[in-house]
């Protein structure tokens, strides 16, 4: 253990200040990202990442961010970027390494190395409606980590406990999110 | 309505020889896609995306595609990526365009143009771990969709109910997503 600062990349003052920031001023913690998207042709669309709101106030000091998203040649794609659910995956991998290194680097704990890899199982006949019985969602997704740090297997375990109790994506996956789809009429 | 192939980009034959395909051999339409992540430094992260498994073979025929994961400012990052919970917007948003365009298709309905805004409620103080109360995933996400197309409103409301019956990310969300994450031991 140490007491750098920065530890692990992080400013550990400015990620307590933050904590202070929004523990005194819960409203402030309500934040609300967003995307667009824009359909190209076939399974080819392009997203967009760009404002967010966040600590009572539109952020739009972000270059506008652009995700090419298709299938491959077997899903009657073009192989032009990854898949949307390929994209979750991404999402979940990167929610669940930063909240471990988040909660590690408030433990004190310096981490050398995390990597981790994912796997989603997928029944294509409940996309293509061809078999009531199939889900539609991923049946299960397997995440497996290594980590890199001078702590005990224990300890290890814990971050892997604590990358899974603080991920925003893992809770949204796990948990049953509302998504409320309409239609714009003008 | 008409009847072109490709209509609306995409391979009308193709896409109808694919389901029969999948129909005739239902294990052949069990995929496995996957990601990896590899920790850089602070909140920043790289996920990779590459070979999958589907119609009973690996395909590791595609180029490695990565992405950046970071964090604005505001939250100890320094914005070299979208954040894990934008690109899980991004995700939603290409798989209920996906899930949209494919189904149109397959009624022969001819799509001008889709696009789609989304939206996501996320109270941070679930993430920092200041507050029990405070949901840790998306409290709620709103999509809105234009469509245009020669259909009626009706029409159009029946492929934003299509978009959400038949998308695997949507209905990742909205489920319960069975996620296991485990330490690797070597």
């Amino acid at each position: 253990m140490t007491e750098k600062n920065p530890l692990n990349g992080i400013n550990v003052e400015q990620m307590f200040s933050a904590i202070e920031f929004f523990k005194n001023q819960p409203a402030l913690a309500k934040f609300k990202f967003r995307a667009t998207n824009k359909w190209i042709g076939g399974t080819h669309n392009q997203a967009t990442v760009k404002d967010f709101y966040g600590a009572g106030q539109e952020d739009v000091s972000r270059e506008a961010m652009m995700f090419d998203l298709d299938e491959p040649p077997r899903l009657c794609g073009n192989n032009l970027g990854a898949n949307p659910v390929e994209y979750l995956l991404v999402a979940l991998s990167g929610c669940l390494t930063t909240a471990m290194i988040a909660h590690a680097t408030a433990k004190g704990i310096e981490i050398r190395s995390v990597e981790s890899k994912y796997e989603g199982d997928l029944d294509l006949r409940g996309f293509l409606g061809i078999s009531p019985d199939a889900e539609v969602g991923y049946e299960q997704i397997r995440v497996f980590f290594k980590i890199d740090a001078d702590i005990s297997a224990d300890q290890k375990e814990e971050l892997v406990r604590m990358a899974q109790k603080y991920s925003p994506v893992f809770h949204s996956l796990t948990k049953q999110t509302p998504v409320l789809v309409q239609l714009e009429r003008k």
